[in-house]
């Protein structure tokens, strides 16, 4: 992910300082596990983690240069770090990484990173949750038009909306607890993963330290069934935000003007027009989104490995870690900052349902005819008369209201009464089960 | 889904007659419901449900003819339908679908059609692990080669393989059961989702009654982050079957021919040669993974309906929908077909094992020359050695096992016990955390 | 693709008869070459060719059926084709498929169904060519709003807008003619593609006689990056599809109303409200789009079969092949007729161009202003506080155009003639380089 | 694309430097052809060609710290670009970038890299080409089996192997230099493409100094359909790779060592294990290959921007344009040296061919057992029957080779000469058509 897109909180998740960090851990709850099991001194796992966290203290730009320099050697990444580490460490670095393979280091190691990357996104989610849920709030009975296909269909709230992409998110964030729990995993298993060079025992120990649970069966490597769950789900997460995002550049269009992203009061504009506020944000986030989304098609097709292990899902998931956590991170928190700041133009919502002269409430009167006993057909046809006249008169120096037009029409001006016209085309109607809804999402309708 | 790849009871579920008899209990159960919160008569409810229950149960092809010509007409399927059932329900008909609109039907069908077919998927998913398990067990000590990056690594058993992939099912299971609680939602909510004209406890209602939940917000379609979720989870299935088909492959290569697909007794091979067995099953698989793999894309895009809903979903989900189920039905219930009756050669995948002179040993020697006392370097340098001399001469006349050559290198022979380096040169020792593993993928050692 | 969205013209391609048509046609080429270069009796082939034409003539269901019935007990569809064959030639059918694979069937013939459906979405092309110039004609000069971020810009001619999509379109038709060369190749090549035991001039013949080239390289099979890039191919026509969709649908907007798809007269709505009339043309496009794209990455992973070949690319063309040329047809002869018929509006275009006060013309203002002699600077300064003036009382009682603001201005009205300003705000400069531009994309201005 | 699949002349076309120099270039080609055409001075013109040229050349990290500086306080990048060549310019700087547009800056500089960098990857293609028909014509006539399902087949040679990956490889030539011309495109034509504020003929001069060809409709943006299938090109060159490197996987297999990735003389393998030398190199492609065909969904949803445009297009670019780019050049690279430099191993492949007793040419023999006048039937029979006797004792002290069964069956020694049979058994005369082939693929056969 270009920096442009990135957040340092997110990229210090991939940095190579971050990696060490988690190899060394990983190697250090490993030794101490051993000797616990007796397989080495405990004074050499003592030694190696007294020594081994100094070390990782006092990590600096010198040190990774040195691993550098031994990776292009050595061509081998952990080895490089092990060599490093023994420079440490002394002697008793021989101890360290026995009968344990790369992949052990590696595998559990990005489980670590995509946990903590995680935990922020999680973080990231519980923000745009909040700023969901204060529009939602705010604007609970601000009424504005409901669409389907584009299309005037009936009233609703501006708060509905809201508490319909909250509850989105709520869903996403359920799905990233389980994403989580899928790449939660360690496996410190040896050669093809049949333990035969160390003790299972030493796995738990770590998995446990580390607050992951031990692969049920690691095959040298952790299945990457579990990282194809993990990318999809933060491919739906990317997909709620482009709909919630396209919601916006919809809400912002010249045409409608129902709300707009924040605009720094002194910001000039990208040219002398003032109206041209564009939803350059919600048109960023479009983008993002399409590139999260296009890590699931590589991250499915790393499950098949050939036999125990290859090696073919390594630049895959080189790239797409960073590139999807990092974001992702990104994007929710752009997310959570707009919906924060969002701006809302309830006049303007008011002005645009009334702004087709009462049609969208055919409907309702539709209902109301026929309690008043006229038939089905016959209110059909009397709600479409009137609705077309004035439609097609619509904006025209004679074109009147639904309402005036249905007063006009004598099959209803004997029939039913003003009042109860008037409370079928009252955008309040449509609030009445707000308080059902928002008990269901929110728990709670104040 | 072409019909080669699909099977009548899957496909049954999507065929007409079955969309036709859900939309009726739809109705039939809204209209009860209506009726107990007093909105239309406890008579007519009762009268539509017999008159309607009769119908369907009379359902014939004429009725599916009769259904089209009216849809000819009015250009809109749900209309057509209720047309059709009018006729058959007489005048109580007029209250039918009141309040409703066409989605609340078709997405809440839609989601009964999703968790039935996800029923079969959870049938054949307990087939596939029943298959996996039963050779697991089997091959519980069969000796094998574990390879890493195609080339030997150390024996492992193909009981440990089959448990790999059992463990891996398993997990697909448990995401096929979130799935199914993704999808299992029903929508009775009415026009943009506000419930202006009709009692929210009418869904509540039909929701218990078909086995669903009500959907918290609703905006007049369910949300696609729940069908986007659904595929994935098909997807990541989809991606378990192919690393399964891709291992069956490798193994029956004609190099390998550890394993095959069962072949029927007479059957003529595709030309006079008899080893030109093919492994036509899981490649067969593999081409059906990229398929149910690929509707993840559209399935993302379908996300970000415009506004409160728009019909772009459609047309992705009316050919998705069925394919996904009924291709991801074929290719499990092939699996396990697969899988049960697959030959395995353990005399062959013994003689593998072996075939490079015992070097795939050199780790656990290594281990074994150190425990002796050889320093770490010296070891290496030794094993390397007797294993190059091995390797170099593979399947020459003057070439000599790996154990042979160790057995006259003067600095072993002194100082290791031959029973050491033989036992050294075990396969059972890797083995030993067998029961380990069991116990953790099937909750028990036999 | 489900039927209702399939045209009968393309799904006859697919259907077994037709299919089985063009296997007669390869066997029945292959021996007239055979009989040339001598391989067997001229006899024998002109028999082959005669009771073959005859009995494909006269090709019936009972014909399918009984080739069903073969293949259900030799499980090989060609080797069913050719018993049935033999049943229809008689004993000269030995000479038949002599040296060949059935791939060298079921791959040319998948090119020459491919080719077939190919000319029928070329066609398919040139009618929604066709449509987009007329309309491009109709409305060079329609003024209407350009808009960037879905914010109005400056203006444009609907005429240019139509011309831009038409440039696309005409471009796909470049890219569907390149595809077309990809898959128009004939292998006829044997076994593992070697000719063992063929004459390599028995390919060359059938490959004229079906409008093929032979392919270069065959390893049994043709190598499917050939299909890849088919396959892309009318994923970026898809992509080209729902860009213009998408334009049809914001136009077609309750706020903007610039243009809607065709309403049949008599046409009842979706509901009571005559205003709603969905564009459910274009939404449907836009989900067939979906569809179309997503094949692309089975058909990218199809590309790498194992050794000469393997059957995983078979499943998948199974679907595909008839899913992306069907719904694509579908789909552009949807896509013309809607674009023929496109209600236009040119009256709410001009309307919606002056609808936020004429400050689109603030860009041409700011040069009119610097070439009076006012600086850069000074000359932005006065049309932001003008333009901002316009824009905050817009649609208020006491608001005035951009141009009534700039009329009382000090600082403009001393020093620039009413009438250049005039000038500077008439849309039709915009529509100075149409010609130009109509000259570049149709060859002609008129 | 991270470091590590980098190289740096393909990065430095991405990074700032370079997109600056390009961002002048366009703007003092501009400024030129205005002077040319009278619409500002050509001193001016000179100015700023003469004092942006000596800026460029001394173009340094303060430069760029400078520009971004300016942009975090302007936000808008091309802003901040102009502002800082101001600086360097002096009072002339007025007409830099008279009537364009962000866009015209940004589409056309995206081409030129583009353009650069499909230079650089056209000649990474002639150099796998250079290799593989090196490797080709090598192994013209080193016979080897060839498979098909991963089973044995027929021989055939390893160069003909060679010489379809060379016609594969050629074919994604021919389409990348369609991809560039896609993509070397120019568009000058300001707010949303109508030239009101800028001669067409500025845009025509510019694009003839840059190699590039006029847009015929751009909309202020190039339309994303020429991008889209610019990255389909990538991605079928990316499975292509993916293509080769799974068949050297394949050749590398411990089983197989038909041929291998080079090995530095002194490079220790992963482990003691001298025959561990894993095919890193292939498996490392097909993870790249796997990132690069991922770019293709979200550049084809790129294409259908809104109306004239929005810029959701560009944080996917941002990204995929150097991260496919990138990583292609390196893959191609890496194959390139990978195929050159590949061990490949005749007299294993030899071996191999014989390894299954010769079955493999039971085909050539069945025709000779038919020309002997054998009926069809009788020798199928025949055939078979030895076969399978080769077959089932293969490897069994007792077991006998293809040939020797047939040497013994009565029904062949009295009717067809050994000498005969011995011929079939040749494998060369699988390679008859060798020429035929490589005069097709490569013009020539020597």
């Amino acid at each position: 992910m270009v920096p442009r897109y990135s957040r340092p909180v997110m990229t210090a998740i991939w940095a190579p300082a971050n990696r060490y960090r988690i190899w060394f851990e990983i190697e250090a709850l490993a030794c101490e596990a051993m000797a616990e099991f007796g397989t080495m001194p405990k004074e050499a796992a003592r030694t190696i983690r007294e020594k081994g966290d100094a070390a990782m203290a006092a990590f600096s730009d010198a040190d990774l240069a040195r691993i550098d320099e031994i990776e292009a050697e050595t061509r081998h990444d952990v080895i490089a770090f092990l060599t490093w580490l023994a420079e440490k460490v002394g002697p008793d670095s021989r101890f360290v990484h026995l009968g344990m393979t790369s992949s052990d280091v590696l595998d559990t190691c990005f489980s670590v990173q995509l946990v903590q990357a995680t935990d922020i996104l999680l973080e990231d989610l519980d923000k745009v949750l909040a700023a969901l849920k204060a529009q939602a709030f705010k604007h609970k009975t601000t009424v504005t038009i409901g669409r389907s296909h584009g299309i005037h269909a009936e009233p609703t709230s501006f708060g509905l909306k809201m508490a319909g992409h909250y509850a989105e998110f709520a869903r996403n964030r359920e799905r990233l607890l389980a994403a989580r729990r899928e790449i939660a995993v360690c496996a410190i298993s040896g050669a093809v993963g049949t333990y035969a060079h160390i003790d299972p025992r030493v796995e738990d120990y770590v998995a446990r330290k580390l607050g992951l649970v031990a692969e049920s069966v690691s095959t040298q490597v952790i299945p990457r069934d579990r990282h194809a769950a993990f990318f999809c789900a933060l491919a739906v997460i990317a997909s709620g935000i482009e709909r919630l995002a396209t919601e916006v550049r919809h809400l912002q269009r010249s045409e409608v003007r129902e709300a707009e992203e924040f605009f720094h009061p002194g910001q000039k504009g990208s040219s002398a027009m003032p109206h041209k506020r564009n939803p350059v944000l919600s048109e960023n986030l479009t983008g993002l989104a399409r590139l999260i989304r296009s890590h699931v098609i590589p991250a499915l097709e790393n499950v098949a490995l050939w036999h125990e292990r290859d090696i073919s899902h390594s630049s895959v998931e080189r790239n797409i870690g960073p590139d999807a956590t990092v974001g992702l991170d990104f994007a929710l928190m752009r997310l959570a900052g707009m919906m924060e700041k969002l701006v809302v133009y309830p006049e303007r919502m008011a002005e645009i349902v009334e702004s087709l002269g009462g049609v969208v409430h055919s409907g309702e009167v539709l209902l109301v005819l026929a309690r008043a006993g006229i038939s089905r057909e016959d209110a059909y046809r009397i709600v479409q008369r009137n609705a077309m006249a004035t439609w097609t008169r619509l904006g025209q120096p004679d074109g009147r209201t639904f309402r005036e037009n249905l007063a006009r029409d004598p099959e209803v001006a004997g029939r039913v009464d003003a009042a109860v016209i008037d409370d079928a085309m009252d955008s309040r109607r449509h609030l009445a089960a707000v308080d059902h809804i928002y008990a269901k999402v929110f728990g709670t309708t104040v």
